[in-house]
């Protein structure tokens, strides 16, 4: 297939859809149709993102299914709860890809325990370097695919973080334990007080600590994929002063007789032809700066013989390789494209 | 004792040196005595330390036993491995804080491992907070001391926000694991890449990951006296942008039949009467901002039922409570001043 | 007067209103009395300044007329407008210090020109350390005031910084340019897109350029009081990320024949008896970081020959110099303290 | 001409020398070649370079003529003083495309007197954009050429903010002022204390204040043949915390009778068909952050009527449009490809 293919991006004054914009004005073979907002619409898209130099003159069109219809494809970076109307309204032949929370979850009650509202149902999900317990990766399941759920950007990094391990049966499903260091803009353009530069210049703070947030089923869910088994996952997320990235630090109790070698071959076994997730040379841990603007993981292990633990890090942009990035990838992929088409590799450092 | 306390401050251009040096010029009983520095001698102070301008005029000496010799106290910011040689010329009434680890740990053998050198011995160490297991606080072994040895940063924190909960049993002492968002004058003034603005500006990174951190040894020996049982740490330090602060997560795993409120009232407890560490009301959150420039400690704990583990979060200024107030404080026990003399509680937020 | 005297402050939940509780709660002739908000009223102090440990407890009352009365001084940190109705409210004995605009220019024109609204009439200008044309000081103005305005914080710092080169005649009036550096705290704790920490992480973005930002009538009345003369001024702020601070780099033709020894002693006469206004060493320039919380102006000036300017810096923390602290200053002289009583002059750093 | 280009690059571990990778192993045509340092040759560019990935096992090689001889085009990124001798080993016919300082400034005497040694002979200048006098841009001295100094990253922002309005004859050319937000990327990866993260952190400083800073002779080189006629330009660039970035803003003395559309329209025509230089729609100011990453510069002006000044703002990535993504584009204009080959125009935002 080598025509265009014109992908609508529906909220796209948010940072997410200002990043799948990004990324799809410069792909060689998709272009820019539709680009809409709620109560942005009607702005030109230069005013929400000067960075985007080429489509500034843009008008922001209503989200409305009039809008979106008659695309290839179709990339939501909306609030959760607004995506499945839009998509029952989209063509079946429509490739649909869904940015926000609706449509990952498998388990309803899952959904409803963390959401509160009736599960729309799932779509096959969008993180193709999943390892899950069969030895088999989650790409799979994506060829052909015409709905697609992309990752929570947390999720992704401590998803790829850890699936090799527990695939590889060198750590307990257990007791996983996640800190993550978040940058801001993975909590969008709110306006809210404790988003305020003010509040995060010299600040480290967690958020949602206790076992609330809600990327912790879809992390139990992936994570079970890879082990086979149930998950047992402490989750805490910290805003730092960084406008992107995030950096997951996770531990997990090592199995009987598993050395540092062990350790690190699951994980070199796993990632070894993934052109997006990177095993790291020894001795050097990731930092997210290397991977901002990239839709790029890099990870680490290491075992901590002292405390009985294995230590993984992964660092991410969650702009990218945790939201618009995975995106399209997710549709190179279903779209019968090569998978790293129009997509960068090397971050924008320092 | 009302007369006036000099005070000399030994490795008076680094960070640690200039926030003694901020706090000492406010103290109302302490006064500044010979500030002393090695390649920077000869320098003014204000050169090195702009923000202290009433002494900015003053000039750094060498840093030898004769200029030291003579005040009450001498506070020493020196690299580790320095202080015992200086110790060992000053008088035995004078007070001697030492900000370095050299007389911290007392099981040689952890020294050794950590350090690679000989053990200089132990003093007394100045965590006045910390809870031992059979209920006392460590500030009754301060009082007249003359030597003390002022805990290291990350030690402060992850001993604050875990012993209460090792002292009162709700929590297991074998499987605590500690993530930390540090603030990179930690590391102190040296001339590293990884520390300039550069590297930092934008990123998250760990660093020591596995086991290996010198802060390790300190930690166990602290929360060991809580819990009266060995400790197992998972312990790792993050770099991210901000100049000051330090946030540890920390969990471990609940003792069978623990509520929430259980919890909540071990930390009540311990730290109900403590002017400078301050358990958050339920449902806030620490922030590192709240703490810059004060000798405070702001803690948070809540039980994660699903992950079956505790999660306790410790904010601090780690060249305050972190390393400089912590040696005032020390000096304001040893010299039988008011524990909380001089010494600042409230943060400069934002 | 050694009775302690209660202040209540209007407006606490934003940031002035918390930086002025710092200092309040710190000095030792002065108790916080009320503390007031508009849409927080009801709310703990805590969940607004968490870094206000002491205060933390206190509840948020209405800002009326009722509930400020009574005090013997109250500070208002209000949107500009909203001053003049509650000053009225208040007895003539109270000392009423206004951090907000409304009553700081003398000229209704400029008022309306740049405000919009009328004039509600001029108070006593809160800037001790203005030098005027004839040599004398603005302290000389503030002694037994009971109505203060105290300056904008981007005017503090252009004053300053350029006062004494016009009262001494070494720089002309009639093309001063002035350009700003700002942490977004100036700007308070207001939901707006351009404040959030995504958007000003890793930027420097100008604001109200071209001539309309409201200080620049302000800066133009007190330097037309230096120089015995009309003032013309460019004037262009920046936010850059830091939380609190402002550099003002600014810029003036050199008079005929004036020397760089002559230009720095203008400084150096101006300035050598305050307490918290600084002309540094020659050659150490002057950097915001060592002004944080702290009452203090760093300045330096030098001549560029090639260019024919002379070019003055000052480093204020607009929270602190640039705000509360200034208020608090102004209290001080007007209730007969000593000036400095409870004002920090070390700023923290790094 | 289709074949692949290979290019090497002298001063690899550096942040200019990282850049030109990043670009380079992006674009196309070009092919990274050897890649060489000085006192990290030996080791492996990801051990400097993280972020770039597909070159993280290439080894630093020594920077001798040896081993960059051989290739279509060389780029230098090395300190001032070590350009011409390599400059002279390599083949008339290989592009050499110099990022340091060394050639470019013609007059002889404004080197001597700013760099304090010999000339080394001027090169064509690599500012595509800069408009002359006569109405001709400077890309017409690039076709062909073999031999390319690359302009300084403060240059070209003053420059490219400036010189449409001085060959317009709508601002007089003897007293602009310009003061810049800089990135500390931009003075490279020394280990100066200054540079370091905890100095830079919460901190806005000037430096090289007073007429002494490098830049400025070959601004004024830059905005003489704009203006046809002297400059005289008062400069000041600020270290900001953000690692990428310097806005310039940059003032000058309106012509008489000039209207703020005669402002705008002089731009506006100058930059109308540039593919990196944008005049923003009116109202809307640059910022650093849209530019992260791309060879884009997004400038804006405006008449300050009661200042009698016009101001012009520039946004630009110092490494980037600043450095390395300039260099590529000279690349380009010499070996006869489209000049926007491989080089980004959106940046990585926020």
């Amino acid at each position: 297939m080598n025509m265009v293919t014109t992908v609508a991006v529906a909220g796209a004054s948010g940072y997410a859809g200002g990043e799948l914009l990004r990324l799809l004005s410069n792909h060689p073979e998709f272009e820019v149709g539709a680009v809409t907002a709620h109560s942005s619409a009607g702005d030109k898209l230069g005013r929400h993102h000067p960075n985007l130099i080429g489509l500034a003159g843009r008008t922001l069109q209503p989200t409305t299914p009039d809008v979106l219809d008659g695309h290839d494809a179709v990339a939501l970076a909306l609030p959760h709860g607004a995506s499945a109307e839009i998509a029952a309204a989209m063509s079946e032949n429509t490739l649909v890809v869904d940015c926000g929370a609706d449509h990952r979850l498998t388990d309803p009650d899952a959904w409803k325990q963390f959401y509160g509202t009736e599960h729309a149902g799932s779509w096959p999900y969008g993180l193709p370097e999943l390892v899950h317990a069969d030895g088999s990766k989650q790409r799979e399941r994506l060829a052909n695919a015409r709905r697609i759920a992309v990752p929570g950007c947390n999720v992704t990094a401590v998803t790829l973080a850890m699936a090799p391990g527990l695939a590889a049966g060198v750590i307990a499903p257990t007791d996983i334990v996640a800190v993550l260091a978040n940058g801001p803009s993975g909590a969008g353009k709110s306006l809210k007080t404790q988003l305020l530069a003010s509040e995060i210049l010299g600040a480290a703070s967690p958020y949602a600590v206790g076992g609330g947030h809600r990327h912790i089923p879809e992390i139990e869910q992936n994570l079970a994929l890879a082990a086979g088994a149930p998950i047992s996952l402490s989750f805490t997320p910290t805003l730092v002063p960084m406008s992107r990235g995030i950096l997951a630090t996770v531990t997990a109790k090592l199995n009987n007789g598993v050395t540092s070698s062990d350790a690190r071959s699951a994980w070199g076994k796993a990632y070894a032809d993934e052109p997006f997730v990177h095993l790291l040379p020894e001795g050097q841990w990731p930092t997210t700066a290397a991977t901002v603007g990239a839709n790029t993981a890099h990870i680490q292990v290491t075992v901590d013989e002292r405390a009985g633990r294995l230590v993984a890090v992964a660092a991410i942009d969650n702009l990218t390789k945790g939201t618009a990035g995975a995106a399209v990838q997710c549709m190179n992929l279903a779209l019968g494209r090569p998978e790293t088409l129009g997509l960068p590799t090397t971050g924008v450092a320092p």
